[in-house]
């Protein structure tokens, strides 16, 4: 039992302990972003795998706050590392495929240069004289690393929490040596929340009165302020859920231990208990160096200033969050992403389920969903490497699309399951019809992108992308190495410019939408056009089963569904529907009418003999 | 600035500040629920209006953790008190009508005996060897105080947070002395998370070299670790939004002062400068007393472990909780709800949309609503005193709704918005039919409870109880003196109880629900009967309308409402339903179907001619 509320996430050793890190020293003058410098900075690191030829297949991964080198076992005799569940042979940062390379961070404890270490001025270890470093600076030393490496571009940097913070710099002030940047959890700058926490750590250790003022390395430590902070990070690093699962089973059970602190609850015992191994291998100098450049991470605080921070990317984007995060919320994720879009990046978002709290990118639970999306955006920008021999890239969204599970079922209102009535897809056919070969297109409710592929099939330039609710859609997204975001449209498209996109498609969901003007109103306001397709509640067949049997017909919805648990919340016809655009000031530009049933286009009297209308409108 | 940021709602001032205060020494030996006894107790106590001749008119304020009994000023000279913006003449607990009590609870440093008190036997402050107090202990004094007032029964007991806890506990214990219970923000048990907040707290304290195991009274109090304890409490009294609102602006903005703490971010400066003032007026070994008793109480962490203890209770219930509350979260009183709900209890809950955090209840912003509901609840409570003249209850109905303002609007999916179709009510007249006169009804989506004051019209005696969405539509239901619950009917109806109620009704709301299988199928768990009425599709002028023009008519539906912003999502006919009665092996057991446009009842070819189908089902 007492095994079982002390497992974490935290599986580390004590300090020093890895024996497959490799250190390199710069000789000289390392400049501090925020002033200053150090001399000969020492970087540790550990490399898995082999760099190829043509030195573009390695893959930087940026550890979070008191993480280490350390990201998975070299052999069956090593140590596991803090994400051994994502990183190795086979895995979805496949090591028999990437040369991935962690180095530990500036500041840190655990090899690389920081207050514990040698001041080559003084030869004493910095203490206190450790200037104030930045994420910004870890960054420039893992560029210098990469150098030393050979590495010509890194196919993606990725990082969770604080290592997303990492790879946000890197896109924006080395945009041409990545290709892609994936990141998990994270935020551009902390929220006064989760700043408040550190804050309260930090003070905590400070006013330790073994802390003298950061010169304690010949003395004891100041164990007490480092434990209060570190139980406070714990606190922040679960969810409410999490704990409750933990600790309500047996919450008032007394743990017994050596400790100055309170352990009459099972989570005070867990608190004192995490906080004394930390205590082991962390040193409180780094701890203080380490969220205060978390703390001064300040990539922007509006969707407006990370858009002109990141104004300088060039890579693909997958960005993660997870719902049950109170510490890097989801919502600064959706900043990033929105951000993202204003400067028309390429990028795909999901907003992971979960109820691990911030914890949960390296955790198990979710593995399937986040491992899944980083598996098939690595394979993706693997695949499309510039300069290997080029595969026709339908050829290559082929090949992706066996890993893929099939998709069904668990989506939300936006997905598709109009498979049977829709048979063919005559419907696509259509709309492809209707837009001009090289035009930029936004799909609402993408589904796995059936559309979207097509569009890719006729021109690799045009700029694409999709909205979609279901996890596994967006999966399949991804796998094919389309752009899509996790949205719900009924919120509206505010991250979205005016006439963004020429094309705004609306297919097969207006009936699914609860606030129908505000979601025409919005794409019409992103796309010079609209195109919106609907199944069309007049078509006589249906009306006479309602007027000769008083029955409800089943319009336009899968066989399978009923009146009382079909997904439709709109039932119009095509006559309705151009009264509304007129009511509304809209210009109907061009109508396809189909009937589905009989997969063939209608062209007289539509409103009484098709099942679908695809309307083009614009304002 | 500095006051703006700094501008909270501790406005309390130096300890002992407390002119109009009040103590009462209790001679003799005060057993503790944990064992031992404290000598000759202190409570210090504030009161405000004047006790009535019958002493039924008392209202007792349970302040939280570190309040005091200065819950309101007495004059415009004195001090606000911590609830001033609630209590005084004229506002929503009325001085001029209530007699006011507030006490400072044991174990606190504001007047009450707590651990800086003098130990008779040693005649030293307790400090370390103050025994272990509990929010039991609070209630028992309180009892006492209430006892030495002349009080025969408290009209009402109100309480947040803490506070909250003690209501609880008086509506269990002592459940003959109250007639009414409201709860804001409160909890059973606290989350791991909040406990482990508190712990984290403690061990700062504890570990503080001035601590001295609580013997510091001749010395320097521990005030770091006091302020690394108020520090992180007033993290969580915030919610991340209201801190972004506070904090955001100017994040980086050192403020100058004198202090050990970091002040290099406005949130850390406001941080120092609260636990600075919280030193000046509250004592470690007090911090420490009362955070244990909150983490001790243990009211049950189950819906079923809470019903047990609340099943003495005979009051009536007002439960309020707070959206953005995370500390004391709206879920944990819904637990007690359910509790009561699972007990056939007198309840009405309100979740208060805020973005306030758990502080919600001492601040303004939503004073309309839970103010609002305060105030109803008490003054129907006081209408309805047993032993005064009894008024007629429909009278005193219609005094009460004197006071509530006109509901519209913004009510979501439940509330009711058919006002036109439904002219007249005939509908209610034929609900009211088929409902035998003592039934016992639940009402799902009740409105501003029209059909409920209708069968308690009927009927004193019967068990009524409604559901509903609308804050504005619960506030006209409380002041109306019925039970009305703030709970979505598409999540299910879990906390009730199979066969809970005679009848479950659900009245023009059918229409708008997702899932229509599992609230029918719930509404017949928890009725013997379900009562269903609906809009018919069939009605020949609507189905007529759709087969000749091809036009969707606007079906049962407010006139103003079109295909695209009705809040129909389901459209069925007479037929449809019964055959999905037939479907799920439900028996119809009464139909009245009616015209509503006409205003009259329909006894041939209902599903040509009625607009509007009532049906009586069970399993």
């Amino acid at each position: 039992m007492m095994e079982d509320i002390f497992e974490s996430s935290d599986s580390h050793r004590g300090a020093f302990d890895l024996p497959y890190a490799e250190t390199v020293v710069f000789p000289g003058a390392f400049p501090l972003e925020r002033g200053g410098f150090l001399q000969d900075v020492t970087a540790l690191y550990e490399t898995y795998g082999k760099l190829n030829e043509n030195r573009d297949n390695a893959v930087l991964i940026c550890h979070a706050l008191t993480g280490d080198s350390h990201v998975a076992r070299h052999n069956m005799q090593d140590h596991p590392g803090w994400w051994e569940i994502l990183v190795g042979p086979g895995k979805s940062i496949d090591t028999n495929r990437y040369f991935v390379v962690c180095m530990n961070n500036l500041g840190s404890c655990r090899g690389t240069t920081g207050p514990a270490s040698i001041n080559p001025a003084t030869q004493e270890p910095y203490g206190a004289d450790f200037p104030v470093v930045t994420m910004e600076d870890s960054v420039n030393l893992q560029k210098m690393l990469m150098e030393h490496l050979g590495i010509k571009q890194f196919l993606a940097v990725v990082g969770g929490s604080v290592g997303g913070m990492m790879t946000l710099i890197w896109s924006a002030r080395y945009p041409d040596l990545l290709r892609g940047a994936v990141t998990l959890a994270t935020s551009p700058c902390l929220t006064s929340q989760a700043l408040a926490f550190d804050i309260v750590g930090r003070n905590a250790i400070t006013c330790d009165p073994d802390f003298q003022r950061g010169q304690y390395y010949d003395k004891n430590p100041p164990k007490v302020g480092l434990s209060i902070a570190r139980m406070l990070g714990h606190i922040t690093y679960l969810s409410r859920e999490s704990m409750m699962r933990k600790f309500d089973v047996d919450r008032s059970a007394a743990r017994p231990m050596q400790t100055p602190f309170e352990i009459d609850f099972s989570v005070g015992s867990y608190l004192a208990y995490q906080s004394s191994r930390f205590n082991d291998r962390f040193d409180a100098n780094s701890y203080i160096a380490l969220t205060r450049a978390c703390d001064l991470m300040d990539f922007g605080n509006s969707v407006e200033e990370i858009a002109e921070k990141l104004a300088p990317s060039t890579c693909r984007w997958l960005v993660m969050s997870f719902s049950s995060d109170w510490l890097l919320p989801p919502f600064q994720s959706e900043m990033i992403v929105d951000a993202l879009i204003s400067q028309k990046k390429q990028v795909s978002y999901c907003e992971i389920q979960s109820d691990a709290g911030h914890d949960a990118f390296l955790l198990p639970n979710q593995l399937s969903t986040y491992g899944g999306l980083m598996e098939k955006f690595l394979t993706n920008l693997y695949e499309t490497r510039p300069g290997i021999e080029k595969k026709d890239i339908q050829e290559s969204h082929c090949v992706v699309d066996v890993h893929d599970m099939p998709c069904s079922g668990d989506s939300g209102v936006l997905s598709d399951d109009y498979g049977r009535l829709y048979d063919g897809r005559i419907d696509y056919e259509s709309i492809l019809e209707l837009i001009p070969q090289h035009a930029s297109v936004l799909d609402l409710g993408c589904g796995n992108g059936d559309l979207l592929k097509r569009l890719r099939q006729r021109s690799t330039k045009s700029r694409l992308m999709g909205v979609e609710l279901s996890e596994r859609a967006i999966q399949k997204c991804v796998a094919r190495g389309l752009d899509v975001l996790h949205k719900d449209i009924n919120h509206g498209l505010q991250a979205f410019h005016d006439r963004q996109f020429e094309y705004v498609v609306l297919s097969r969901t207006l009936q699914t939408v609860m606030d129908v003007e505000c979601v025409i109103e919005e794409m019409l306001r992103v796309g010079r056009r609209g195109i919106v397709s609907f199944p069309n509640s007049a078509y006589l067949p249906w009306r006479t089963s309602l007027y000769r049997d008083g029955r409800m017909p089943k319009i336009g919805c899968d066989e399978d569904r009923n009146w009382y648990d079909t997904k439709d919340v709109r039932f119009l016809t095509i006559a309705d529907f151009h009264s509304f655009c007129e009511k509304k000031g809209y210009s109907v530009l061009q109508q396809i009418t189909l009937d589905t049933l009989k997969g063939c286009r209608v062209y007289q009297n539509p409103n009484d003999c098709a099942t679908m209308a695809i309307v083009v409108l614009s304002r």
